[in-house]
């Protein structure tokens, strides 16, 4: 008899977040309890709210984003205890190998939106320059999306979880803490990168608001402890997490170190496609959507297979294989930055600021052909584009490319020998729905910009 | 007729650089005159010495790695003057789109090497791990090669010139050389990123040393003048130049500025394969080469497809098409890595280092199925492995992946539930050729790697 | 707010397909009346039983192959009647252009199965070597298939439907049961080719047995008059239908001629996957499915895009665009067959003897490594191998290969000096289902093929 | 020290095919000589005259391919004996593996051409439409060619060996002989096949006339017996031979049955691209080449991986694996055909006819976009286009289809909802050159086509 896939984590989307019949979580912790025991080898369907636990509206303004609470995000569907075939858990040390064999939106919610934050709200890659609220809506029609605010593109997403991990053991759960919370305090003074690199939060510490705990209720002792000790979601780290590889679609395979009895592995923040980069924060296609795993114990895969690198035999990393299929495109435009910034200071070796430049190189270039720099900001955080550290060693200039596939265009956006465009200026309207930025932090002027 | 392919610079692998029939350069600057002139349209072969000029043998040995003169480097062939059909020569402003028609290696020279340098004479992105010069020899069988030092692993590459670039103008040079030499004086000053990211010479500024200006003899006035202001070739900048963009294989396009009536470009450098990163330096495959090239005019495609950012209109970076060939390659296992760095220190979203701690930990990974951890970091510097940046803004860790493809391995390297490697252990012999590290600066141990 | 996708044929599996809510049809007639209709621009989504209705059952016997009644395929979900934004039907001339949005197995039925049939009973591509009836059941773990009697082998679906069709006109039918009908009364007399290619039914033509036509109830005068002429959906014919196409898979295109008004078109025989050829004839991995499409009506088109060549303007062939997403595969192992027959008997440039001589050929091979020829037989009809015509003028030899992905199978199966397998033989159990073969047609005999 | 590349066959194009310093044959016989010994996993080149050795001009007539004089083709480089590493010879019954390490045109050579015969001088797959001799030249830039007879389309090869295959034994020549002889001698009597298939010769046997045959003098009475019974090298046989697979391109291994001491390989027929059929017969882009080649031999292979069938252990074929290089293309416009012919007869299961049709589709379709039927006839013999068996086994059609890729042409050949082409009619001029049929058999006339 065909096996069954078993749905152990259902979503109703009439209701919040908190009054999911299988409870989320938005924290990371390892007293956070288990919704559900999975064994080694069993099909199992996970359904996730998207990222924010549906904040924001498939409707016209981006208001809903610039008011965000950052410290609600994201809403995980999990943890799972993962069992062998003789029922025995998963125990530190282990390896975690979670196979991603089917996945995509929520059926009969056939939407997601893409936006970027306001600087004074957590920012973007690019919040020097795009320091206002945006959105745009996307509409899927089976593999591909669409967005009424970006017209003339429309692209098969690669679609994946941004969010899958194992939950941290207190040993790991503190020395995050601690890293992070020294970053925070010292900030500035700790680092002299790229100024405008430096106008968003250093890091995103414990915080009881917003905090959600799965089945543990709000108000009890065990849910005050936990909530100021818990890591929140928004980096990736040791654990895997919020890595948003764009690649972790349909037949990939993640190798997750276990720090706790069980694996206890949460997943969430379904993207239909994501960008390399996701450069403008909340910037892949999020949506709700749902996974179906297969789970596989590696006993004692960890000291087998990882190297930890630092102070303990916690810092380590995830591992994973590509699935076989993703969209295909043949031919690609690619676009170059250096570590120089835009004030034309020489930074030494700095694969973010030439990732920087390569973007706004990318921006600028796309804008000529009908679009506003806001809607090609979203649509290079959204789009199955690929950015690549190209040249790492050749003192002082890093070199980082993004190579974006021209078959998303609906015109041929390659340089040709006869001026951009012919004819009558294409603007593609209507643009992407936009807040004022009320904030006074100052934004990058590019002065050769000139119209 | 069938039109014939016009050799402009040809190679004598008998006579030194400076001995070629077509002079060489390893200097950018406006002065240095056109060794050929080039028309819109017609296919021309260009030949090239590897970067360093035949300094590095196909021997036993790393120590000519050791005591390279890193000033001598790159030979460049060219500069070329392009014309259109009218024989107007490309102007400042244009765009010059450089077809790559075929590439390959020398004939009759089918080798090529990859190293590591010594950490005082210009290290390597790892340098602080692995401070000593190494080298390994490539043989090539056609669009294979393999390694007497590395053995078990033969991939087709993904052949490429390292450099590619427009000459630039006084007005960019000044540029250029103010901004590098406020980096190099400031140094540390200037910067706190990583320490182990700056144990390497923060720029190589111009210098007489080793200095080849093409048709301009040494000795000249002219010499004295532009080889105290014409800058090095080691980084890319916005002419192109050392990109080292593994992806510029046949059949790419790239769009470079023109700086200079004629535009005068220059290439050298050729690579028969390169990771992305190129981590050990002189870390793709470093060959004897030759191109086959096309070049086109876009008038005035400069202010019409580029939108310079920063303080000039020369604040640029070139574009480019990804040709139709390239290896194909079905299954990746994939290394992640934060912006932690080997210390447990907390960094803000620096790509760099979440990229060499992904280096790392692939270095560790697939050290264990046999091979030295020098071993492997030339060979992922050398093999078509891809650097992503996956994710760069959840605060405070960048993402970043390096991806390689499995099917470059006699062994299948992907983890699993048995040990590895099953039965004896396999250790891949010989090693890469190593010199002493006779410096005094520290080396980064990791605590956590004890074996 | 995101469109939604309309449900126009839901499928109870619980129910037969005489029974369900939306009638099915198994028959191509101008006058089977469309069961909804489509407006150009919407997406909506089809859902369809397996071809045969569920008369096949994931259980261990093969014998409801055995005894299948071949009268009653294909369950056919439609006609739809497609409207243009104004409300004005399809008309005869125009072409239809569907696309692929999303496809898949039936929510709840994620399994599928092989087959062949016995030789007096419509038999299959080999049947003079495998005269018997012949079942595979294939498990679905999201886009992966594997099978308890064929193991060692997985591999992701290349999922399509192998029916997609217009009506035809009156014209085109008639046209279709006079030649169709020509060739079964004359048979051998009109064909002298490889024998044993021709102890197959030459042709299935009308009968009222087993006939379903939507929405006309059995027994009423139209349904005598219809179930007289309509056509059976064996063959593709001038309409698309049953052509099999492994690629005809998401983000496909595909443009049928419209030959009456509304275009009808019709849909089924979803395969979870299939190899080129479908070779056991129930070869592709068979299922209940869904498809979600999005239509778009080219007014005029057949004129203006397709010549008919033949005896009126009805003689075309429809045309398609294969979409972004299919697997990926990089090595492939290709088999050669030509125009000789297994008696060694010469033929002129005959693909068809070619190919069967290739997909003996492959047959042979793989079982060397395990396998019985009968599991190998139905691995090849549903495996995503390309058969490809590759010289079809080198007289008298067409030459014709099969190229069959590697990685499908857990083992290696290329060539190697040493002997395969290595150590005691590798025996894949269980085998396939298979039944006697009762009748008395003699069997192809391969005097060669001695163990 | 880097291995160098042995060249064991050097062509001088300004000689004759028999006047080469290294004797070329253009037959198979197992007493035609070596010219050179290989040993195991030494990398050697082997340069080839085109397939008719220089009969064929860049010139503006197709007067010689009027004229040509078939049974002096193919001009063959070989036979090699290859020997193992200790000196031993390959032995019947063992494979020879040859890899295929690099190819490419002739330096200095960088030009071909694509062309059908005369219908009474061996004609082409659609000689019954195309009974006049034409031509088109291509001229090569890098991995691209394009033709001033074919304007508007530019495609990177597949290049590859049309001719690659071992010698046989005298009683695999027997074999061959007379199974051809037999055919040749009963024709149209032991065959009912469309009638237009059978217009063309249905074997070309052994003559003396044309004969070349290596070392062997003219004249000497071995070459008198020889050429009377050496096979022509027009089909594929159990050998390899002219099998015509246009992925046998860079990367490729072959393995090929070895029937006599050394195995005696021979190669040649060089492609720089071909189509799938390569339907106009001297339908690929034909050239003069070189291959870089290593072999290996796997002792008593034929036995351990090849099952004969047919009378005797003679009758195998040869596997061959594709290589990792080949162009990519993402996006396929798709052209059916079913084995119904251009009268309107119905045949059965007929793969060859299939594939006529939807060759013959492709044709009209393209031809409507500016182009001469002859201009899209020899483009579709010499562009990588694919032509697949899709479905075998739905009686009474088989389903063949043809897919291009359509990023070879300059303007998108997609079907649209407005008509094509947009504004006045493209002539794609000059046409490819033509002859005059000077013949009496009739030619296919489609009565629907009418303009």
């Amino acid at each position: 008899m065909a096996p069954t896939t078993r749905l152990v984590v259902p979503i109703d989307l009439t209701k919040k977040p908190s009054e999911q019949k299988v409870p989320l979580h938005n924290r990371l912790h390892p007293d956070i309890p288990p919704v559900a025991e999975i064994t080694e080898g069993e099909v199992f369907r996970v359904e996730m709210m998207d990222w924010i636990g549906g904040a924001i509206g498939d409707n016209d303004t981006a208001l809903d984003l610039k008011t965000i609470n950052l410290s609600e995000g994201h809403y995980l569907s999990g943890p799972f205890r993962v069992l062998d075939k003789n029922g025995v858990a998963a125990k530190p040390g282990d390896l975690l190998a979670v196979e991603i064999l089917n996945l995509g939106p929520l059926p009969g919610s056939e939407w997601g939106y893409t936006g970027s934050l306001d600087r004074e709200h957590g920012g973007s890659f690019l919040t020097d320059h795009f320091p206002a609220a945006t959105k745009a809506i996307w509409y899927f029609e089976g593999i591909y999306a669409h967005s009424p605010q970006i017209p003339g593109v429309r692209f098969p997403g690669i679609t994946h979880p941004g969010i899958i991990g194992t939950a941290p053991s207190m040993e790991l759960l503190h020395i995050w803490n601690e890293r992070e919370g020294e970053l925070a305090e010292k900030g500035h003074k700790s680092l002299t990168l790229s100024k405008h690199l430096h106008q968003r939060p250093f890091a995103c510490l414990p915080t009881p608001d917003g905090c959600l705990l799965g089945k543990i209720e709000p108000g009890t002792p065990e849910w005050e402890r936990i909530s100021k000790e818990a890591a929140r979601t928004i980096p990736g780290r040791e654990n895997g997490g919020n890595c948003d590889i764009k690649n972790l679609s349909t037949g990939s395979k993640i190798y997750l170190p276990v720090f706790v009895e069980g694996a206890n592995f949460s997943t969430g923040d379904m993207h239909f496609s994501q960008g390399d980069g996701e450069v403008s924060f909340c910037g892949a296609i999020e949506m709700n959507g749902f996974l179906e795993l297969k789970c596989e114990i590696i006993r004692g895969g960890m000291k087998e297979y990882l190297t930890p690198m630092g102070p303990t035999p916690l810092h380590v990393n995830p591992i994973f294989e590509i699935g076989p299929i993703e969209p295909r495109f043949s031919e690609w435009l690619v676009f170059e930055g250096v570590s120089v910034d835009e004030t034309g200071k020489q930074h030494y070796l700095d694969a973010s600021i030439a990732f920087k430049r390569a973007v706004l190189n990318a921006i600028d270039y796309i804008s000529k052909f009908g679009y506003t720099r806001e809607q090609v900001y979203l649509l290079l955080s959204a789009c199955p584009c690929e950015g690549r550290i190209s040249g790492i060693v050749d003192s002082p200039n890093a070199c980082v490319t993004l190579a974006i596939p021209t078959a998303i265009f609906d015109q041929d956006i390659r340089p040709k020998p006869r001026k951009v465009p012919v004819g009558p200026r294409v603007v593609r309207t209507p643009d992407v729905m936009k807040c004022t930025y009320d904030g006074k932090l100052p934004t990058t002027k590019n002065p050769s910009a000139s119209a």
